[in-house]
C-alpha cells in the first residue's frame, strides 16, 4: 500500500486489480473482512435494478455481510437471466477469492447498462488470487483510496473520507458522477469501520445518515439502475459512544456527498440549496429539490449570472404545495436578500460575484412551518453534455 | 400585412410593434376580434404564476374574452403588489386600445422574472395607438406570423399553424424554447377560429387537445410562471362539424408542438418517446416524460450513441411503478428492437444511424394493460447550456 493510500479500518484487507473491463488501470475490488460484520445497506429503487442490487439488497438487510465485490465499466443490468446467472457466479468467485461465504458478499456494478460481464476475465482473475490470511496477502494490499480509484468510472477524483470516533475509525469511499437522483444519489459509497455496532443500530443509523447526505444529492435527476450504499462493522476496535459514532458515520457520508457533487460530470460548482421554514421535512426537500435540479437554475450557476428569478421558478414547480405563498416567500443567495427584496444594480452586481465562487449557496424561506432540508448538487455546463454525448458503448 | 403573413381568420385583427422592452423589433403584440367570442384557457400550475396568468385564468374561463395582450421580454412575475397593479393597467390600456371591455382581454407576459414592467413605455405605446373599426386600423394589419414573431424569446423562428374546417379556418402562434414542462408546456400559445363553437364545447375541446399535445412537450422539466394557452373562437364563419372541428383544434396544436420541441433552446434533433400497453394513461406518460426528460438520454440521442441501456435506466426511475417488469419490456428505437433482443455489433450501427436522423423515434412496451401515450422533446446539447448561462438580467 502506498503512502497516499488511506488505511482502512482494523480488521478489513482490500484487493484490487485488472481484470480487463478497461484497457488500463484497477477495474476490481473486492473488500473483506477478517472477522463477522454487522451490515446495513441501502440500494437504488429503480424498476431496472440489476442483478448485483437483487443478490445484494438480502444479504447486507441480513446484518451479516462481510465482504464487498465491486465490477467498474459494466453495470450488467438489462442482461436477462443471463445477468442473473453471472452475478450469482461473481459472488461465487468472489466469496472464494476472499475466504468467505458467498451469502456474506455483497456485489456492486457500474458502467455501460446492456451488456454481460466478460466472465472469462472475471474468472482468470479471481482464480488467480489467494484469500488473504490473518495478515496482509499479497494480493490484499490495497487501503482505500486504491478502492474508490478501482471503482471510477467518469469521476476525475478519487473519493474517501475518514473520521476518528474513540479507539474506532470509520472510513468511506465513494464514486458516481451522473446519473445520480433522487434516492441513493450515490451510484456506489462502501463505509467501513473497526467499531462494534449491532446490526439493528447499524441499520437504523444508516438510514439516517443516507437519508441525510447521499439521498440529498442531485446531479441531473437521473436514476442508476446499481446505486448501493453499504456500511461494514468489525468491531476490532470494541465497543464505541453511539452519539458519537453516528456522527461520525454521518460525517463521513456528508463528506463524500460533497465529493460527489463538486465531481458531478462536467461540475465547476457546487450548490447547496437549504429550505427553511417548510410545513415538513418533505415538503422542503421537494422543494430544494426543485431548486438544486432545474437546468435553468443550474445554467444560471454556471455562468454566474445574477438571474435569481429562475429560483423563484423552479420553488413555483411545486405546484401541489398550495400552502407556498408567493408573498411570504424570502430567497437569498448567501447572505444577500433577492427577493422579495429588490437587490437593485447594486445587488445584482453582488450577486454575481456570489455567484462567480466555487461553491453557490441557496437559501429559501417558506414561512409555511418549521422544517427545514439541505440538498447538494452542482451546475450543468457543456461538459456534462459533451461528456453524456460521446460516453458509451 | 406582408405576402408571408399568415392571414388570420375572419374577424380577427391584430396590432404589433416596439414598446422598447427589446433593443429593436416588436415586442407587443394585441389580438383582438370585432365580434364577440367564445374563449377557453389553460395556465401554468406554479406556485409563482405571474399576474398576467392571475388575471386571465377568470376572464378565459369567462368563455367572454375577445382579446389577447402579449409583452415579450418580461414575465412581470415575482414583483409582488406593485406588479399586480401593472398588469391591471396593462389590461386597461390594451382594452382601450382595442376597443373593448378590460374584463374581455387576455394578458400573457415573457421574459424576466423579478422586474416590472416598463410601464411608462408601455403606456406610451397604447396610448398612441388608435382602436379598429370594422375594417383594418392603420395600427391592426399584423397577420399570425407577426404575431408569432413579436411574442419570441429565444425562440429562432416564428411558429404558427393553420387548419381549414369547413368555411372556417383555425390558426395557431406559439413561442417557447425553454422552461417548458410538465404543465402547460408551452409558454404562450393562442388559436384564434372563426368557426362557430359554444363556450362550453370549446372549453372541452381545448382541454383535450391541449392535454394530448401542449401538455405532452418537454424541453427542459422547467415549467414557466407564465404559461398560457387560450383559444378564441368568434363564430364570424357560422357553425361547423364538430368532429372536424375538435381534430383541426388538435392539428393546429400538436403542428405547434412539434415546432417549439424542434426549436428547444439548443436543440438539434426532435424526440418522440410513444409508451404503449401501460395500466392506464397516466403511466403512460409517466414513463414516457421520465424517458424524454432524461439528461441521459437526451445527451444521448445529441451525440447519435447508441446507448439504448440509458432509456431502460429511465424507465426505471418510475419506482412506484411495481407493475412494470423489466422481464416485460420492450424498447425500441424506430423499428429496430434493442431490449431484450440482443441488437448486437450491426444493431448497434443501425442505431446509431437512426439516431443521427434529425428525429428520433424511442418506442416502449409495458406489456402492463392497454393505455398508450406519445410525447415529444428535444436533445440536450452544448447550446442549451450557452444560452441559459448567458440569457439575462
Amino acid at each position: 500500500m502506498s503512502e497516499d493510500d488511506l488505511p482502512l479500518p482494523r480488521g478489513f484487507l482490500a484487493h484490487t486489480g485488472h481484470a480487463g473491463l478497461r484497457e488500463s488501470g484497477d477495474d476490481i475490488a473486492l473488500v473483506v473482512s477478517g472477522r463477522p460484520c454487522a451490515s446495513a445497506g441501502l440500494f437504488t429503487k429503480s424498476r431496472f435494478a440489476g442483478p448485483s442490487v437483487e443478490l445484494s439488497r438480502p444479504r447486507a438487510a441480513s446484518g451479516k455481510a462481510r465482504a464487498i465485490v465491486v465490477v467498474a465499466k459494466n453495470a450488467n443490468v438489462a442482461t436477462g437471466d443471463a445477468g442473473r446467472r453471472d452475478a450469482a457466479e461473481l459472488g461465487v468467485l468472489a466469496a472464494r477469492a476472499g475466504g468467505v461465504d458467498p451469502e456474506e458478499v455483497i456485489l456492486a456494478s457500474t458502467g455501460v447498462i446492456g451488456r454481460r460481464y466478460p466472465m472469462e476475465l472475471l474468472r482468470r482473475h479471481f482464480e488467480g488470487l489467494s484469500p488473504p490470511g490473518d495478515v496482509d496477502a499479497a494480493g490484499f494490499s490495497a487501503g482505500a483510496t486504491s478502492v474508490a480509484r478501482a471503482i471510477m468510472t467518469t469521476d476525475t477524483v478519487a473519493k474517501t473520507a475518514s473520521r476518528g470516533c474513540g479507539a474506532a475509525r470509520v472510513v468511506g469511499m465513494a464514486k458516481g458522477v451522473g446519473m445520480i437522483e433522487p434516492h441513493m444519489a450515490t451510484m456506489l459509497a462502501f463505509v467501513l469501520t473497526d467499531a462494534e455496532v449491532g446490526a439493528v443500530e447499524l441499520a437504523e443509523m444508516w438510514r439516517q445518515a443516507v437519508g441525510a447526505t447521499f439521498n440529498c444529492l442531485s446531479v441531473d435527476t437521473d436514476t442508476s439502475t446499481s446505486d448501493t450504499a453499504v456500511v461494514l462493522a468489525n468491531g476490532a476496535a470494541g465497543k464505541v459512544e453511539p452519539a458519537a459514532f453516528k456522527m461520525a458515520l454521518r460525517e463521513v457520508c456528508l463528506d463524500l456527498t460533497l465529493q460527489l457533487a463538486r465531481d458531478g460530470e462536467g461540475a465547476t460548482k457546487l450548490i447547496t440549496v437549504s429550505v427553511a421554514s417548510a410545513r415538513d421535512r418533505d415538503q422542503a426537500t421537494r422543494v430544494a429539490k426543485a431548486v438544486v435540479n432545474s437546468p435553468l437554475v443550474k445554467t444560471a450557476v454556471h455562468g454566474a449570472d445574477p438571474n435569481w428569478g429562475r429560483v423563484a421558478m423552479a420553488i413555483g414547480k411545486c405546484e401541489d404545495d398550495i400552502d407556498i405563498d408567493p408573498d411570504k416567500v424570502v430567497i437569498r443567495f448567501g447572505a444577500l436578500e433577492t427577493y422579495p427584496g429588490d437587490p437593485g444594480a447594486a445587488g445584482l452586481a453582488e450577486l454575481r460575484q456570489l455567484m462567480s465562487a466555487d461553491h453557490v449557496d441557496i437559501d429559501v424561506e417558506l414561512n409555511a412551518g418549521t422544517s427545514s432540508a439541505t440538498v447538494y448538487g452542482c451546475d450543468l455546463s457543456e461538459g456534462y453534455v459533451r461528456i453524456n454525448a460521446d460516453y458509451t458503448t
